[in-house]
């Protein structure tokens, strides 16, 4: 569950000598030599090299010279994304050990913000659907951690890290955060740079699992600043401190596609908040007393179906070359995707991306009068299925809008994390922030 | 010097026996064998897999069963661009022999469509400034072939392919190919898959550079429909079938920063062009007497500074990761624009986009009101200067414009090759085709 101490206020401490990251290294690696045996959320770990790098931290830190605020701060890196300490293994077994020689953008950025890379963690083949890696969900061992950042989630779940990269085309980060328990937060499309990611869809982003809000704006910025936004993207702007507290006036509600799916508990758990809210003074707008967002509801219907037309097109490739090489032995499922793909053309493709376009533009209407958008994180808590990572219903109306959502640990099922999501218009970015603040101090 | 006859046009006598992709590799390889020893186009090659290959094809046109109409079709491919037969080294004899394990998008699309990749085509480091192969001009071996697709503009220039995959982001298809007596296509950006190129950056695109127009046109829709545009752009359109000539009504005239270092006789044969245009009854647009034009021309002004401003806050990784790995050896040309680019934040390159948004905005303007824009292909015939890739001047405003454009060889300086260059509006890349096609008809 997540921490009320976020690692960039420890900064003081830090600088006197009265904490080290020396010591937050240590912590996280009693949590990782407790669970790890049975969570299994790294493909690989170096903890002497993680130890040597906290020490050098601390270093810094106490000659008052960090590298930015999150200087020794602990994180994994999901293993889509490339690393040169690290091999990156896409989530197939038959690509583990492959080794591109050089750090992504984001990891780049993070490290030379002092962030300390323990390990990768585990992700599906390719970052999609299929789970290859055992791992399970570190709060109730029987479940799947979601997917496909599925180590990344059930680390910072659990406390291994603090922090996380993942990346999200569908439900990718947004899920396996509300399962585990974590924050998580998807940029608006194009706000953090991907190069380095394998991890080319129009929709795919880097996404940030995390303990604090805190250390996730912070990281967000540290890798906006140093590394930018996917070129042609200026990146996620605001301040490079936490963002203060807002109140919103004004929240519209998203029911989607996954409101039919969604237990009588859980639908009671998420319309207590908004009573919550309501009483707090904040205005509701709902598909029922609002025709923008009815509009929205309606542009995101179906919202999975429409988004799978966009990527199956656009997955023919790499697909296409891994499936010739018969040895990966890519999923019957990958094979699905990738016939649906070369049964698309140029004309579905366009008039896939023309929906989504206008779908965009009704999301411009309603982030236009609404201060931000509430809805579920997820349909329920994690299933007890590991043959699934979960229904992403709730997850990817954000991903097909291109808008920035978090994920926050405030709801349950079942005695399980569940999250409630915030979704923003396209670049208030901050703004969720400052909105979810507000959230867990008024409405938890 | 480009061919009459495109390799297209000969599947007629492929199907009866009376010509064969064999014969057309062997004419290739014949030309290798006298070339390579002195233009040293390639990095690697792979003639008895050519050969294999070229065999398999024959027997496809026998059966009257050939992938497409460029079966058997010889091409290069730029060493930046991924290929599972052979290593990708980005123009680093550093980074030589690193396998990526597969083909890029544009590379497994033309080997579905049956072309044969020979071999990998030298360039420049990271295909930008500095040349590390020791590429010679086939057409006077004192002087460069540009760069940065320098391998592939030398090889398709004296014939050792039909055809090479390029790449551009300053000038590096078109330069190369004014200078090599090549035809070049850049595209509009977006319009070529570019997934599998180490190509990054947001002007980035794939190019073509080939021997006849016809066969790069059925080439780039062979691409476009099999591996589409860049993920989020639906690619280049148009018939798969070679584009029908079309006679242009009203033709822009863009001098460019170029104007000022270009040579009277280079400005005079240019001018005889527009001569010869204008007794064609083609009506000539110029910033003299169009003031739409007057503003394209002043938004393009310094495009090579204003699109550096762009570049070099993208540059910054992957260069600052291959920069900390000091047994590259990267250049202190790269490392600068690694400097200038940290020298750089979000709100300059913010600046920069928007910049280049409104010089975009100029061109629609212009692409609005005439068939196309035709200016030089370069300042002057390749220089005899292996310390240089030449002067982008005339090339860099496509870049920065999001445009199609297309080097034809039909200019000469000094009795060496130059190219007149046709530039279009935002997709409308088939219809520099066909305007070009009337070009050649009519005033070459």
């Amino acid at each position: 569950m997540p921490e009320n101490v976020s690692y960039v206020s420890r900064a003081g401490a830090f600088r006197t000598g009265a904490d080290s990251p020396v010591q937050a290294l240590e912590n996280h690696l009693r949590v990782i030599g407790a669970r790890e045996p049975d969570v299994r959320a790294f493909v690989c770990l170096d903890v002497d090299a993680a130890r040597r790098q906290a020490k050098d931290s601390e270093a810094r830190w106490r000659k008052n010279a960090p590298l930015s605020a999150l200087d020794g701060m602990v994180i994994g890196v999901k293993d889509i994304i490339e690393t040169v300490d690290f091999p990156t293994g896409q989530g197939l077994p038959a690509l583990e050990g492959f080794r591109s020689g050089r750090d992504a953008a984001s990891v780049a950025a993070l490290k030379s913000a002092g962030a300390i890379v323990i390990g990768k963690t585990t992700t599906t083949e390719f970052a999609s659907t299929e789970l290859f890696y055992p791992t399970r969900n570190p709060h109730d061992a029987a479940r799947t951690p979601g997917g496909s950042s599925s180590g990344s989630a059930a680390a910072v779940g659990c406390g291994m890290v603090q922090l996380a990269l993942a990346s999200q085309v569908v439900g990718s980060t947004l899920r396996p955060s509300s399962y585990n328990g974590a924050f998580g937060y998807k940029p608006t499309w194009g706000g953090l740079n991907r190069s380095g990611s394998y991890d080319y869809l129009s929709q795919s982003c880097v996404g940030i699992i995390g303990r604090h809000l805190d250390d996730m704006w912070v990281g967000t910025r540290q890798i906006a600043i140093r590394a930018g936004g996917d070129p042609g993207h200026v990146g996620v702007l605001g301040p490079d401190v936490p963002v203060s507290v807002q109140r919103p006036a004004r929240v519209a509600v998203l029911r989607t596609d996954g409101w039919l799916r969604t237990s009588d508990a859980v639908k009671s758990a998420f319309e207590d908040k908004l009573v919550r809210l309501g009483a707090a003074g904040v205005e509701i707008g709902t598909a029922q007393n609002d025709t923008l967002v009815a509009a929205l509801e309606s542009a995101i219907e179906n919202a999975l179906d429409k988004t799978w037309n966009v990527l199956v097109w656009e997955m023919r490739w790499p697909l296409n070359v891994y499936g010739d090489q018969s040895h990966l032995g890519m999923s019957d499922a990958m094979r699905m995707r990738l016939a649906q793909g070369e049964a698309m053309n140029q004309a579905s493709y366009a008039e896939a991306l023309s929906m989504r376009d206008s779908a965009r533009a009704r999301l411009r209407d309603v982030s236009g009068a609404y201060d931000c958008i509430l809805t579920l994180g997820a349909v329920s808590a994690a299933p007890a299925d590991f043959s699934t990572t979960g229904d992403p219903s709730f997850n990817v109306p954000a991903s097909y809008l291109g808008a920035p959502a978090l994920s926050l640990p405030v709801l349950e099922d079942g005695g399980l994390p569940l999250g409630l999501q915030i979704i923003g218009g396209h670049h208030q970015d901050a703004r969720i922030f400052a909105v979810a603040k507000w959230l867990l101090d008024n409405i938890q």
